[in-house]
């Protein structure tokens, strides 16, 4: 097709990485490119710390639940909201400043990271890096916002770990296109899309695992989506004055 | 540098269209793309409604703002965070389904869909396309849902407006890349580069305007972040069993 969308569509996560740093001139060039992504009504809500140094990643390995990939690949990249400068800008004009107040920050600043995130990822694979995002970055936000200073408005919404490959990974099923492809209205025969992905992910997951598993998707997010209070992220948002409401 | 990297940088907001549709195959290749991008746990909590209807893309328009080019505009997709899939996996598997009690569902739905849209503009990009999310899509949540008939525990976060531009714009310039790229801690200096921007910005929208306006960042973002309630998203995610708690 074109570079772009071969390289889109060639994604993959990588998780086994080589011991070895990038190019300055490639983090630069890589926050450019998250910075390139829209942000609603131009304020940019997001900032991206860069964590390189071998103890701190080590560290950051540990805060996200003991994946010690984190350690190993070049780079970890917190992305967090940012409203703090929303707050300088408020105080520079004299006007109140009441946006984390609601729902609505938490929404526009987790939305364009996520847009600002995915930048970063097409760009670096594009330079032959592989990536993967790390939601374990909210495993433990407190001990995550210390150990990168983060003042009060801003709040660490991923991480991305960019790094050379040591392994490559296999290209993971993804529920069939016309679950998620709807036209003109929500289609509500989702449940015969699970059963089909269902069946596809049994297969997947027996070959991947020459046999010991069968496990397939609804089986696999549902013990994800029926744990109560898995992440107290309301909590751990309030206290940096994100109040949700 | 290649073409995922220059397509990016180029990237721009496209607000005047011609009134042409997308040929079938893209709007699908599209779609393919935007699924490609990673997600939590694989959970998968993005659908994307494609509009092409005349007379709903007219109501999404007024719905949205009274944006008039998302009526001319080949294509309007809705991004939709999905947990309803989540939920008839755990009834399928007799699991409780709790995750949309807590603001970790909006967290992480809001978050995913944020990197499914952005797969989706690199790769319309590349293909000649002009793109602009369409954040006015949560100015009327109740409608919005009604119109695209969607369901309890999916929520429409955000549009995407894809088609021919009839008119290039000019690129905005960002914040300086010191205030976004922070390394190993938050960079406290924020008030500076505000400062530094701020000059960027008068001079910009000089120029732009003919000396009309000399708006700087500071005093276009404090508007929108000093407003109380300017979007009722909490009650709106309620009504679709959203409780962010």
């Amino acid at each position: 097709m074109n570079q772009v969308i071969d390289t889109i569509l060639n994604h993959r996560s990588i998780r086994s990485y080589l011991d070895k740093e990038l190019p300055e001139e490639h983090l630069e060039l890589l926050v450019r490119c998250a910075q390139k992504a829209p942000s609603s009504n131009n304020g940019q809500p997001v900032t991206i710390i860069a964590v390189t140094d071998k103890a701190k990643k080590a560290q950051l390995s540990e805060l996200c639940g003991n994946q010690a990939f984190i350690a190993e690949a070049g780079v970890f990249f917190a992305f967090c909201i940012d409203f703090y400068r929303g707050k300088l800008a408020c105080e520079k004009t004299n006007n109140e400043f009441y946006i984390t107040d609601e729902l609505s920050a938490t929404v526009i600043g987790t939305f364009d990271a996520g847009l600002a995130m995915q930048n970063m990822i097409v760009a670096a694979e594009s330079l032959g890096y592989g990536t993967v995002p790390i939601g374990g970055i909210l495993n433990d936000s407190h001990a995550v916002i210390k150990l990168l200073e983060i003042p009060d408005y801003v709040f660490p919404i991923c991480g991305l770990v960019v790094g050379f490959p040591k392994e490559q990974s296999a290209v993971k099923p993804r529920l069939p296109l016309k679950a998620v492809f709807n036209r003109e209205k929500y289609d509500m025969n989702q449940r015969i899309y699970i059963d089909e992905y269902d069946e596809v992910m049994t297969k997947y997951m027996e070959e991947r695992t020459n046999g010991e598993s069968r496990r397939n998707w609804s089986e696999t997010i549902s013990r994800v989506y029926r744990v109560k209070g898995r992440r107290s992220i309301k909590q751990a948002m309030e206290n940096q004055k994100f109040y949700n409401r």
